[in-house]
């Protein structure tokens, strides 16, 4: 099958290669991959800036499909069944982590596209626990989305977000857009913030229901007076920080209310220079978010294959994955929210 | 009267001055001061590193002492009882902070020793409302920590500590050392970390309960190796960060255990690079605190005044206001916890 | 000024008199009242259930207006001014509840209706504090019902309602039709459960956005095998019981899934027989809510101002002030939610 | 060996028998019985007043001993090492409770003494995964109150427990015991309420650090008058009831304070009759709490195994097993805290 690979941790060695059909073990499925999408840590791998990972890898873990083959003990997902499937592959079971249902958290998880061979491929081999049915006539390439609203439905599970709330959003990439959304969707006035080059995902965050979008770093900007005028100079009940940099978290800081909630759910691997202070001059409340667990994809599947259309705007993007190259362009440019690779077309 | 007088905001620009006894308006009392904590807030506005606070200004926030004498409407503190008092003299009363009861975080509160005459000074002046009447026979000078425990009161009403848990303390300083005890006396094991001139500190830690000391930076110290093995390996469960230092703030962050708690306590004005991720990575419960309200001050009498025996290694260093240059820079050292200034000695 | 006087403690002795029209003291004001609701306490009055209040005095608490007068000291509401105003007119100011901004919790707490001449009259003396404008231009029929969602406003606040979730009302009276929509507004599917009778209300229910409606009391209603389906056999995550009674208390227990929420806005004074241990065996959490705060206000009157059509399906049923007894029969047949009075009609 | 087994549903049907040894299967472990202690379900199913269970079953499920034989694939546990076992032998695995380390909500959750033969007898079957080690040393006798303490420091692991609280506990059975002295440990002032009988139980909390005891239904008791006063008149801050009984819970929502906190941890089986509306009037917030789970009891050991003087006043009715009749009547006595019976003497 075709599969694109990452040889080695060196940057850009990547190749789309011919490798054998991945065969299920027992309690293992194999999917035939409809769409991938392309995650910011694909980036990361891709530019020599993520480890661990396996060499070689196939690359990718935001996937939906039709089961191709299973393994033994596995009888109650039918060949042609739609599903998606959970990222951690392995986990330690014995962890405090695992024993409250946070594998996210353990040790020695592991993951497609990371430990074990990933989704831009025109077939996966996963574990039967990890998958999850999606509704017949699903549309599956707008299903891809699953995933990053994964990452997000697990960071608001601890949030009361109430329709008095203003919620800020910071960083307009395609998990901010899927926070945005998910505030909206519950009850919230919602503001997201870019950088100047972000024109065009702001433009999806107003699409999508946002009521407030800003340029970060003009205290000038209308969207901010508009954001500090909704909530009485106060500053925002609620920031969702989704863009990991150490602007995006003293901008962050800056605005949150007295009292205020803060979700740090952008990540990358460096130390970062933040008004960290305002944490205790403020009495905020700061919660992080890595990944997504167990328990929460009954929650993602429902959610995200209702109403589909509502997703239309993220996936404007589509690529065969012989253009894999553009794709990955299209993932690292700014007007683009969720890019997905159909591996079979 | 004798009072310690911060002239202007330039460095050291600080002297003892004969200035007029202050005369309570209605509303107001006079108290006599026995003690005055120096704080660490203290010492950044004697080297010009705090602002903003009125010019002159009598420096000094915790206190205790005894009524001198009532404003008009006062009628329920008869001279010569024993009284400590809160340090928030005014605030705006309309705000969303103030009218939940968290007037620490009101953007108009007013301070002793900051906009109002502090305690350093043979007189104080503060509003009724702010004082509370210490137990007749109390040590008052003993119970000039009430200033510090209602800091870290403050700070740990949130946080469940169990006898399960270890708590990890950052910083040894007053507070810290007032956080360790708090956290003993609500059944956890505790460690306190400091640097490597922080013996004497650490010393006063283990003699007040702590179970583990450790010097920080160093990967072999063996407080460290027995805080991980206490921990079966996993870190401490709650991290109570109190030398508001980038270096703190980091150790606390990368020794706390996944799913764990944070709390910052210790504060420094300027931005400090931290390895913030690891909020989002490992899922830390991140609380913030600074000062104190109303409602903690019944608690922190009832605490303070209980036992007093208890708190002795909290206080070796007490000075008559004369040798006020000598309280400051044992305040500096690294040897002493609370150093005690005697205005009428 | 007309106005509808309860007399005495004793059952239905109440009556529309002439009284004198307010003067507002100082820091007071008048509202010439346009729109009054009545409430379940209002009956539970009127049938003598309910203690205690002063006698005779003005009931209703629910309104909005305009203001009418001024006394000395406000000089930022003009007259004419659209106004509703807050139920609470006094407190103690001193107790650990009001210094904590919940002085729905006050012992010494005073209500327009009960302790102060209330809402069912041409006018009504409030404090300035009470009160918070409307935007010119609100429908101030329809916006009578601020008072009625600052109550489940405030019941919600501590509960994080998401869109996975499934909320069950127990309860279709005007509270519990005012609590489905709010947890529709927050994301959540919905279901609403009341009695054989209760056919119209629920269909108001549906009307604004239920989704599941449930006849109590037959384990066949369609409506309940809707509800399990919908949460995988395992009921609702959230229950708001609203209608008070030892059997909705126990329904609402029962239904509720393991680890699930349950909050108590329903009240009545009487003990009632409930299956209290299922609060143990599910581990349920529970918590009750009385009336609103000044905060919530703010809230409440953003809410209920914004898309004032929403709340149509609610006042089906307006009176002028001399047709009160055919309004309260309204209040208490089983096919109204909200029954308003106009006192000036 | 000699085994206590009920042999059906009826009162009192049970007897003590010779059965065969237990044989450990793959996984599993057989542990000769040190010490066993009598739960009150224990004295439940005696009186056949709780079900279900298999008939016939050895009863007990509270025990210590020492590893006597080993299954396949247990390899870490040689003959001899003193341990004590969770209660729970088998769950499903799959639900949300389990999956999220709730397994004590597991509706196919199987117990030893239930579904499982118990610990009233010379040995025990077990899974090796419900095994806990016990330190070398430890008094086997004393570490029989690991399941009761378990019971307890799971309900009280979401509670917030401080130095400045007063704690009420209703009931002085073994539970409530245990209750009080986790919230001594916990730092703060413990009242523990029972009947006019309970004076040797009461007498027991004092001896094991209580602070107040109260004798519940008199409004003039002396011990109710100081938790009053020592709340400021307000009432405890934490109410843990421990009685299970209308009575008990009528008399900790009455006296618990204004937006308090209340923990259903008693249990039994039929409808109560209580003033429910109290958790609405006071905004109680109220948990319940059921069992234990896996990662509760490594605290669980840790914290009974230390200092096990502190324990010795719950254990002081002793008794072989063939005197099991003796024990039970303790058990039912109001002058015993845990009855122990040791199935090999």
């Amino acid at each position: 099958m075709k599969a694109l690979v990452k040889l080695s941790y060196d940057p850009y060695d990547a190749e789309l290669r011919q490798i054998p059909d991945p065969v299920p073990g027992p309690g293992e499925v194999v999917i035939k991959v409809h769409a991938a999408g392309i995650c910011g840590t694909d980036m990361k791998i891709y530019h020599g800036q993520y480890r661990p990972y396996m060499t070689p890898v196939v690359m990718g873990h935001e996937l939906t499909g039709r089961i191709a083959a299973v393994g033994a003990g596995v009888d109650d997902l039918p060949v042609g069944t739609p599903v998606t499937s959970r990222t951690i592959f392995g986990q330690c079971g014995r962890c405090p982590m695992c024993l409250s249902g946070r594998e996210n958290l353990c040790r020695e998880k592991t993951r497609i596209g990371f430990q074990h061979d990933g989704a831009f491929a025109q077939f996966i081999k996963v574990r039967r626990d990890q998958v999850h049915r999606l509704p017949d006539g699903a549309d599956l390439t707008a299903a891809v989305v699953t995933e990053m609203f994964a990452v997000v439905i697990h960071a608001l599970k601890p949030v009361a977000i109430k329709p008095a709330h203003t919620v800020l959003v910071v960083g307009p990439g395609p998990i901010g857009l899927a926070a945005a959304f998910l505030a909206k969707a519950e009850g919230a006035a919602v503001a997201v913030s870019g950088l100047p080059a972000d024109g065009p995902r702001l433009a999806i965050a107003r699409e999508m229901g946002a009521d407030i979008t800003i340029i970060g770093g003009d205290d000038a900007d209308p969207g901010l007076k508009e954001l500090m005028a909704a909530t009485g100079g106060l500053g925002p009940d609620v920031v969702l920080e989704c863009s990991g940099t150490g602007g995006g978290i003293t901008y962050g800081l800056n605005l949150c209310r007295c009292g205020g909630r803060y979700v740090q759910i952008g990540t990358q691997s460096a130390q970062v220079t933040v008004d960290f202070m305002r944490i205790a001059y403020k009495e905020i409340v700061v919660t992080g978010s890595i990944g997504h667990t167990r328990l929460d994809w009954d929650d993602v599947v429902r959610f995200t294959t209702r109403d589909q259309e509502r997703f239309r705007p993220l996936i404007r993007h589509v690529f065969p994955i012989d253009d894999w190259r553009q794709a990955f362009a299209a993932a690292e440019g700014k007007d683009a929210a969720k890019v997905v690779i159909l591996p079979n077309e």
